[in-house]
């Protein structure tokens, strides 16, 4: 099964506004096994309203819509949902009846506008609204199934657990499973090249696509039941680990730091960092991951050439004939993180980040990462990163921490 | 001028995930004076898209689409643009060249599969991508433009800016006129008790929000021509910033940070930082400003105790009696920034940011920030954040920004 979502308000498609209620619902849709195949965002327009509506219905087993549904003269789904369906609105007396006692109950005076939350498409069914006054609507049409619920979060969640969760329920079990394989240094195009023949797997959607920390491929099995859809993914998820080997660094929720975080603990070794063109930015994302503290010892934030000197210990005349942005200087920044801070690694950084500052021999994007593994060893990459300051340092950060996860997983646990 | 917004990517409809392209275009329409009348997410499906664009051209005077451009199979947009609008699908020879330039110069191997980035439905027109591969597509139909972007954001935004919107400014003039003012160290609650009889200024429509950096007051004004739009914006502006004074610290794209660097850069002045729970997120946030080399010195990320010794030159003594989360380590922080940098002002930095660590008598989210500003005066705050461990970290790191901010406004420029 799968299911469409139409959010209903203009205030949806201002800036710094956010379709939540859409998310929410997608995330329990798919615990029941839907896909949720589109999502639309419309103004309170009433014949765009609808206009979603109509496209919707033809091509989804689930329409769910939300907002709309109050009392005031911008709420016009009900009208919008009879259009599209091309059914007659019709006033239920007896909703009228629960409103107005609703209203009394209160001691609140019956506005005769709250009237129109007692219309619906003929043959449509009332969806109780235990926390408000709107009630939601549903209609059954012979290929597919609408459900309008109220724009209140808290509201629109509470009914649809109570009500429309049992009835999809009913319809289809949870049959989905998904996974996110995470690869580390290499581009889309190439990941993709090596392992699109498996995108045919029968029964598993794949999608590539470059996250945060490097690739992503996201797996999404569908099958009769739960069991067979975590089956389905676990096979994949194995013959493509097997192709991409050390490529692979995680799953889910895994992070880069996490994983780096992980072996260090382990090991009982520890990291520190120097950075110059990143500026802490490196070090920030490796503590971001809770309980770094046991392996994360420090850093030096060398953005000034004096530094480099005073705080790293470069030696003066390699920063004199090499200039700050070479590969030189990043290896004296990886042993000077080292020893500085007294870790067993030490990583370096030095780069142009733009958007001033770039020469003809050292262009805007280029940065020299080192990693000391102890006094003698240091490996060295020169990067061409292309993109705005912002880009460049965050994708020199991911690269220095993949780097650092290969030469983890290269060394012997002691 | 109207708008519809497509998201092309089956990840944008799975929970978790969200389409910040749509809401950055959004935002970047309504200064151009373009209304968003709608946004559809769909999946990497191509008669879903082609059915999406169908629908928006017929119902909007100008439809962005976003992803689906790259080399991969399921990137798709290209062909559903060329079903939906009834034409050709092209490969454009030369395009096919520069493509192939691109992979040579950077010494990477040319996939054949690559070649359909250069793929545009006939009568179609590039938009060049100057910072990745994947071009963008224009299209003007006789009621409508179509425009297709990549789904990377960086490459969207800068695509955006340079071609797209440039050519949608000269079709409309904007009616439209937009700011955002920006407060620092202040709770919504109590900006919005002290402004709110202004939000029925007629003609401007205020929306509070709490941004990455404060409390955000978005103004949009409409009028019938842009400079009396802009001239309702000015006047309300003026009587905001009468009202909340110094806790009004910028417009629009300004950032704590780059207000900071202009003063620093004003009076010859520098900074330097030593973190502990943040860990460089304050060096990191403070130099994500271009230029801030004339400026920032650099950091000390002292995230163990023995470097808030050895490096920052905490006395061992009142590291051990009050604790390394303490009002006396924050400020020996600031006084060590300083000097071992040699930066004119020192923040210091120290706290449990938790989910571990945290005791009665310290608990998660207390965090102790200090300022100096010569070799005798500190300032110091205690807070108490509320949140997960990156909010307080990230909050920590905005209010450190807004007290040097404040500091730096005290003191007369020299």
């Amino acid at each position: 099964m799968n299911a469409k979502l139409i959010a209903v308000g203009s205030e949806l498609l201002r800036f710094g506004r956010h379709d939540s209620n859409g998310d929410w619902i997608t995330e329990r849709l798919q615990r029941l096994g839907v896909e949720v195949v589109g999502r639309a965002l419309v103004g309170d327009d009433h014949g765009r309203t609808a206009a979603e509506i109509g496209a919707a219905v033809d091509s989804a087993d689930i329409v769910v819509l939300t907002g709309g549904l109050g009392p005031t003269e911008d709420d016009r789904t009900r009208e919008a949902l009879a259009q599209a369906l091309g059914l007659a609105l019709e006033r239920d007396d007896r909703r009228v009846a629960r409103l107005r006692e609703f209203f009394d109950r209160r001691g609140k005076e019956f506005h005769p506008e709250q009237e129109k939350q007692a219309d619906r498409p003929s043959g449509a069914v009332w969806i109780d609204n235990p926390l408000g006054i709107a009630p939601g609507i549903l209609y059954r049409g012979e290929s597919f199934l609408v459900i309008a619920l109220p724009g209140v979060p808290a509201e629109m969640k509470r009914m649809f657990d109570d009500t429309v969760a049992p009835l999809i329920g009913q319809a289809g079990e949870g049959r989905l499973a998904r996974r996110v394989l995470k690869i580390g240094g290499r581009f889309e195009s190439s990941v993709d090249a090596q392992v699109r023949d498996l995108y045919d797997t029968p029964g598993v959607e794949v999608t590539i696509l470059t996250g945060a920390e490097g690739i992503e491929l996201h797996l999404l099995a569908t099958a009769d039941d739960a069991g067979q859809a975590r089956a389905r993914v676990d096979r994949l998820d194995r013959e493509l680990a097997a192709r991409l080997g050390l490529d692979l660094y995680g799953r889910d929720d895994e992070t880069l730091a996490g994983i780096i975080g992980r072996m260090l603990v382990q090991r009982g070794d520890s990291v520190a960092t120097a950075e110059s063109c990143t500026a802490g930015l490196l070090s920030a994302t490796a503590t971001a991951v809770a309980g770094s503290s046991c392996w994360f010892r420090g850093g030096l934030v060398v953005y000034s050439d004096d530094l480099k000197v005073s705080l790293a210990g470069v030696p003066p005349d390699i920063l004199e004939a090499c200039g700050a942005v070479s590969e030189e200087v990043a290896r004296c920044l990886a042993q000077g993180a080292r020893r500085r801070c007294g870790a067993d690694y030490g990583v370096g950084i030095t780069g142009v980040a733009g958007p001033g500052g770039g020469t003809e021999e050292k262009p805007v994007g280029l940065v020299h990462v080192a990693i000391a593994e102890d006094d003698q060893r240091t490996e060295h990459w020169k990067i061409q990163q292309i993109g705005g300051r912002e880009l460049v340092r965050r994708r020199t950060v991911v690269f220095a921490l993949d780097r650092l996860r290969r030469a983890l997983l290269r060394r012997d646990p002691a």
